[in-house]
Order: C-alpha cells, then structure tokens, then sequence
C-alpha cells in the first residue's frame, strides 16, 4: 500500500470558492513548499488563512502570490483517508486552481485518480467497501429515496446485516464440524433439521435482500415509463406537460451516474424515466411510420406503460398482459367529466380524463403514476440493494447456499457423514467448503475479504476525482 | 446595515464535495438546530466533523440524518465577512445540498444575494470596494496576466495609489486656503506655479493610471483579432489550427464575465479574441456575397489583423493604416521558403509563411500575435485598471482637475483671490470645490465616500451567489 501524497480537485470548478483536498505521510511537507504559514506543528481540525506562493520562478526569493486561501488541517487517523490530509479553500478560478495543483505537483504529490481518497479511507480501515460505495451513491443522489438509501449503507446499515448473516453462517459451520466430530457414533436426526432450518433461515434473509434490489434498482435509476399512442393524440404536449408541472420536480441527472440525459421528473420523492423521449419528440416532423414497432419497444422496456387516445378515438390494442398500464383520454378540454376523478386502481374500464395543454387532470395521472410504481415506503432501518456488484455477490452467495441446502436434503434419513459405502465422510468437508464460498461471497460486498487491486480500481473509477 | 444570517452555495455544485457559506449574528444558533454537534463555544479557526439532521418531521425526537459533514466556524470579527460565519463540507449532491439550504433557511437564514458575503466584507471594513472588485475579477481570471491584475488590486495595490493621490490633492487643496487665507495681502507668483505643479502632477498621474485601461481591458477581455482573406484561402482551417495548438491554451471563457461564448485562445498569457468567427465558420458551406462587407466590419473591431492569401494570390486591400496587419501565406505546404522565419516586425514586404493544415508556421505566427498585441510586460507592483467604473470615475477626476488646472492658469498674471471688480475673492472656494469633487470621484472607486444602496447593489450583481 502506498501512501505517497494525492491531490485532487475536490469541488465542481467554477464556484466562487474551490476546495483542492490533500492527502498522505508528505502532506504537511508539501504544504510548507507553497503556504505562507508554518503547519508542521498545527493542530489537527484546524483552519488557517494565508497566501498560496509560487516560489518557482522567484528570483527575489520572494515569489509570486496565487491566492489567499485557508487551509484546513487534518491529522492522521483522524481524517476522512486516516491518513494526514488537508483542504485548502481557494477562489474557486479555474486558473487558480491549475496553479495551486501544478505547484503542490512540482513539490512532491501526485493527481489523484478517481475515488482515490475514498480508496485509502478504506484500505486505512475507516469505512468497508459497501459503505465506501455508499458515498459515491450519496454524492449522485437526486431524490429522498436514493439519499436514503445511500445514507443508510454509508451508516453502515447493510454492513451489520451482513455481518449478522456471516455469524449465522459460522453457527452453521460450527455445527457442521460438531455433526463431522461425532460422526463416528450414532447422531440425532434432529441436528439434520436443525441445519436445514439454519440454512434456509440464512437463504431467506439474502433472497429478501436480492428481492429488494429491483426496489432499489427503480429507485436509483428511476421508473421506466412509455408514453404510448396514435399519432396527433398528444403524445408530445403531454411529456412537455409533465416536465414541466410543479409538482413534478424535473432533475437534471448528468455525467454523475450515466452518460445519458433522459426526461426524468420526480414525483413525491419516485423518480420517473420517459423512455423513448427523442421519438415522442421526433413525431411533430417526422411521419410515424416506424411508430408501432418503437411503441412496442419502449413499452417492452417500460415498467409502466400510459396509453394515450382522445376522446371517441378507441385505445391503440397492447398485448402486453404484465405491466400496469395507466389509460388516458387527452384533449377532454371542454366537458371534463368528473368520473375521472374516480381513478384509483387499474380496472380496464376506468380512464384518466386530462387536457395536457391546459394541464387538466395532470395531478390525477401523477398520482396514478406514483401508485402504480407501487415502491414500499422504505424505513430508516430497512435495507436495500442498490448496488450491482452487491446484487451478484448475493445471487452467488444464494446459489452456493443453495447446493448446501441440497446436500443436506441429500442425505436425509442417513446419519450425516456416516461412512458408507456410497456416501463416504468427506461430504461434510464439502458442504463445510461450500458454505466457506457463501462467506466468501458475502465478505466481497464489504471487501473484508482481500479483494484484488483490479476490482478496488474498477469500484473506485465510477467515482469522481477528488473524493 | 442589516445583519440578519444568510446562507448560500459557494461552490458549484456536483463536485465530490460542496461548501455552504453562512455569515451573520445567528449563525451558531441557526447552526445548532441543525448539527449534531454543540458550536457555541468552539474556537475561532477549528474544524467540527458531525452529521446535518433534519428535525422538522421527527416524531420520535431523533430526526433524519441528511449528511455526514465538516463545520469550519470563524468567529467575528476574524472571518471574511466580519461577522460570526461557518461553513458546511458537505457530500456534493445537489439534492442534499438543497436539503441543507432549506433546513438553513426554515430555522433562521436567509439565502443570499450574489456577493452578499463580499459586500458585508466591505461594510464591515473588511476591504474597500476596489478590493472586493477584485475579488470577483479573481474568481474569473483565466490567465496569468487577468490573475496578476487581480491578485494586486486584492492585496490593495491600486488602493494605495489612489490614497496616494488622495494626500496630493489634499496638499493642494491646503496650499488653497493658505493662499485665501493671505489673499488680502501680495502673494508671490510662485505660489501659483507650485499650485500648477502640483495640479499636473496629480493629472498626469491619472492620465497614467486611465492610459493603462486599454491594456487593462485587452488583457482582461482578450485582444480582438481578425482573419480576412478571399473565399477558399484557408481562413476556416488557419482559425481551427490557431485554436487546436498545444501552445495555444484554449480556454472556455463562459458564463462568468460575458455569456457570449467566443473562440479565444491565450498565448503566453495573453487572450486573444477572433472576431466574427461564425463567419469564417459560415464560408465553407455558403457562398461569400457579404464576404467584404464583414471583412471590413471585423476589422473595424479588430485590434490585430490577420490578413490571409495563398501563394501566387495578391493579399486584398485594406485601407486601414492605425493598426498592425500580420500578413500570412497559406498553403505553403511544399518548398516553405526558409525566409519566413526572419519576420520580425511589421515591414509591409514581409510575410508569413504557413500552413494551416500541416501546422507549419503556425508558431511564427502565434509570436506576431504576441508582438503586435505590445502589452508591456506587467511587474507586481504596476496598477492597471481593469474596471470600467473605475475607469468612469478617473475620467470624471481628470475633467474636474482640468477645470481646476484652467482656472489657476485663467487667473495667471494677477495675484489669484485678490478681490477686484472682475474677478471675486471666491474663485478660490470654487476651485476648492472642484477639488473636492475630484477627491470624491477617487473615493467612490474605493467606496470611502458614502456609496449609495443601489450602486453598491449593482457592483455586487456581477457577483456570483455564494462569495
């Protein structure tokens, strides 16, 4: 492990103040070659105010002023890296920032990569893996619900659950090796069951952990929905409608977590993702001959589906059976019937009337939206897998867990481990191996097993530089 | 003077990290409703690591957690706006960033006004106005030149010129009413001669001072170039080389000090603009019928002319004689005469040879551009003014000092306030008067005279929020 001294940018360039971050054994060594002030002796979670001086091409010995910044003192372990670190807050110029990162490079750091600080916190044991993460989701959180989430495995939250699961799953080896001890003599048939019931107890905890992936998935990356309808029903005026209603706070999600800008608009907390948005928008000029076929497949990829007419045109035909569809009559300017207002629930014969332009019965399908999302209201307590990596560790950890329980339904009605012809004591050694592989499995999510320097970069590239 | 609590973003927002700025008499009581950690009685100067918690919908008294973050607290009057300040570290989510604000805000805070924290700096004492300028000039310094410019009128450079100037006229305005006091009895002509003296003195040293704004403002806002040359010369590649040049740093001027987005390049530390580059974009794809008129337009606003021609092609005429015009050969792809390396100066016979494509000359060129642009080297101490109001208020000192010049050499001959029958004894008090009017056109650029709400409200828009 290295611990030479990074730096990094550590704010969004061009505010009025930047804050450039600092960390490693040489900070302090650095920071005295390019800071007016002394801050070998300064105490820690300290602020100091002084100049930025570039001594570089000083021929007076005086050298020439950057900034006037204030710098921040952190020591070691008592630091976001736990290493020595420092801030230094300066105004926020792209070309002043440029200058101090040239400077503190020319005097012994290094740029950082992406995440790297969040990298050594973990290797300095400040935080595991999964809450390290948690700090890259907290940073691309847009809604309450992703803030909570992230909040809630950056405390540590999923971290104790899953420490919970791995001491039941050494209650289970414990067991194991008990039944592997006296396998000479005649065992109960009770422990056979009571080492079912164990690993299946386990199993359901990581199934109701995978199962709220799709939960976390949704509200992460937002819900897919489809806007779906015959050309001229309004298609267009409607997006625009949603995207722009106050109730509906639009976010403007860019290069943190996807490339991709979509329409998104979040409502009561559930963000929602249009899909297909450029084609909806292409329809005003282009003639929609590839319409059904690009209906089809935004609604395939849709997890909810609006399907658009207006009045006495009937509904385009879906046969898509699984998904809720949300049915709406556009252009109900004049004469609103006031039944729509009796929408509640998906029965086929109920539509929401609206006039997109006037934004009529606009609230009425955002709160047919948010029902039919159908997201649990999530406690403070409560976890959920947001995270891919976690949810294939735990898909793996479920699928080894499940050969354990296999071999133990095997065996059932002959003493376990008793040597037999067919079956001989071994097998024990190897539900004991598969169980060690379910350990493993979960121990990479908080990376308390030794993971690989590739898998610590690929984690930690998704990051931004400076945190 | 109010000095209620207020609070805003001072970074941009989507870094790693964001920074929340709070200035005013409440700050630690505001703060203590939303930290989970006591502050009235921290020290000045020392940094706090706790969590932001959100207790407006708490029912069980214990609150949402919204952030892990550092608290920097400044205690009056050693902060940078005078006041009782802190500021929030925060995870750069705009989201949670929002939370915080609101949080601010319902328990206290105010949002503030762009330069708000600047402006309270200088109400407080803390700078004078020329200094606070100079503030949001460093905030966008793109280059070393704009950031020298900056960094001197910040640490009070131009400041003390100006109280320099301030004792001169102060000394001839006592040398005045010595003289009214003795007016009754024969004053010796010489004491007019050292009134005159020292009079053009002070207005020379003006001059100096508003002479250096053209520099000022070309160093500032880049010195305007034009390329002209017949369709198909290469005008649009020349444009696109210029800007793609490793030695030529591209900056991305926007937003901060112009919205205008224009192709700027900085060489060596000076920014230099093209002019009407949409139509040297433009001439590839349409025919050039306005070709003329627009050369002749850029021109006009040009400082620099680039004037472009291709071998066997004589250059286009152009009858400006007042400002220096670069002639370049372009499309000397093969056999680039040798003799081009030795331009120098501007001497009508001698070219440039390049070419655009290859990047051949380009550097050649790039040193004329330097030449011509004949910004004298700029040393740490020299002031240039850089502001228009400034430049407002000089011009406005030097009028009202030529009126006191014309009247101490209007009254030549005779001894000035004797009283005769043509000419009054208060011609003295009203050269005092103009005096005093020069002396509160320099007082408004520091803002020592009493500024007024509105012009201090204007100086502080082109602040951003937050500093």
């Amino acid at each position: 492990m290295t611990n030479d001294t990074i730096c990094a940018l550590a704010t969004s360039p061009g505010g009025a103040i930047a804050v450039i971050r600092l960390s490693g054994e040489t900070t302090f060594q650095t920071l005295e070659k390019v800071f007016s002030k002394k801050l070998s002796d300064a105490p820690a979670n300290t602020l100091h105010y002084g100049h930025i001086i570039d001594g570089t091409n000083a021929q007076d010995g005086k050298g020439e002023m950057v900034d006037d910044v204030i710098v921040s003192v952190f020591r070691a372990p008592h630091s976001y890296t736990g290493e020595d670190a420092a801030e230094i807050s300066c105004h926020g110029s792209r070309y002043i920032v440029q200058r101090i990162l040239q400077l503190l490079i020319h005097h012994g750091a290094r740029q950082a990569q992406p995440g790297e600080f969040t990298q050594r916190a973990f290797l300095n044991g400040k935080m595991d893996l999964s809450q390290a993460e948690a700090v890259a989701d907290l940073i691309a959180s847009t809604n309450a619900a992703t803030h909570r989430m992230a909040i809630s495995q950056l405390r540590g939250g999923f971290s104790r659950e899953l420490s919970q699961l791995r001491e039941q799953l050494l209650q289970l080896t414990a067991l194991l090796e008990l039944e592997l001890d006296f396998s000479d003599q005649d065992v109960e048939f009770a422990d056979r069951k009571r080492l079912l019931l164990l690993a299946e107890t386990i199993s359901s905890h990581i199934q109701k952990l995978t199962d709220s992936f799709q939960t976390g998935n949704a509200l992460k990356n937002g819900v897919p929905v489809a806007i779906i309808g015959a050309p001229n029903v309004g298609k267009s005026t409607l997006l625009n409608t949603l995207l722009h209603d106050e109730r509906a706070i639009v976010s403007d999600i860019q290069g943190t977590t996807r490339d991709l800008v979509e329409d998104v608009i979040q409502i009561k907390g559930i963000t929602f993702r249009f899909i297909d948005t450029a084609g909806i928008r292409r329809t005003k000029d282009q003639i929609e001959k590839l319409g059904i076929e690009r209906s089809l497949q935004a609604a395939e990829r849709a997890q909810i589906i609006i399907l658009l007419t207006e009045p006495n045109v009937s509904f385009p035909e879906l046969r898509i059976d699984s998904k809720p569809i949300i049915r709406v009559i556009n252009k109900c300017d004049q004469n609103m019937p006031s039944s729509s207002f009796l929408y509640h629930k998906r029965t086929p014969g109920q539509y929401i009337h609206i006039s997109a332009l006037k934004g009529d019965g606009i609230q009425l399908l955002e709160e047919a939206l948010v029902r039919e999302a159908a997201l649990p209201e999530l406690s403070d307590t409560e976890t959920v897998v947001t995270n891919v990596r976690h949810y294939e560790a735990l898909m793996n950890a479920q699928s080894n867990l499940q050969r354990v329980i296999a071999s133990l339904n095997a065996g059932s009605g002959t003493p376990m481990g008793a040597a037999t012809a067919f079956q001989p004591a071994p097998t024990i050694d190897l539900i004991a191996e598969d169980l060690r592989l379910v350990l493993s499995d979960l121990a990479e999510i908080t990376g308390g097993k030794i993971t690989s320097q590739e898998t610590l970069n690929e984690i930690f590239s998704r990051f931004c530089v400076g945190k």
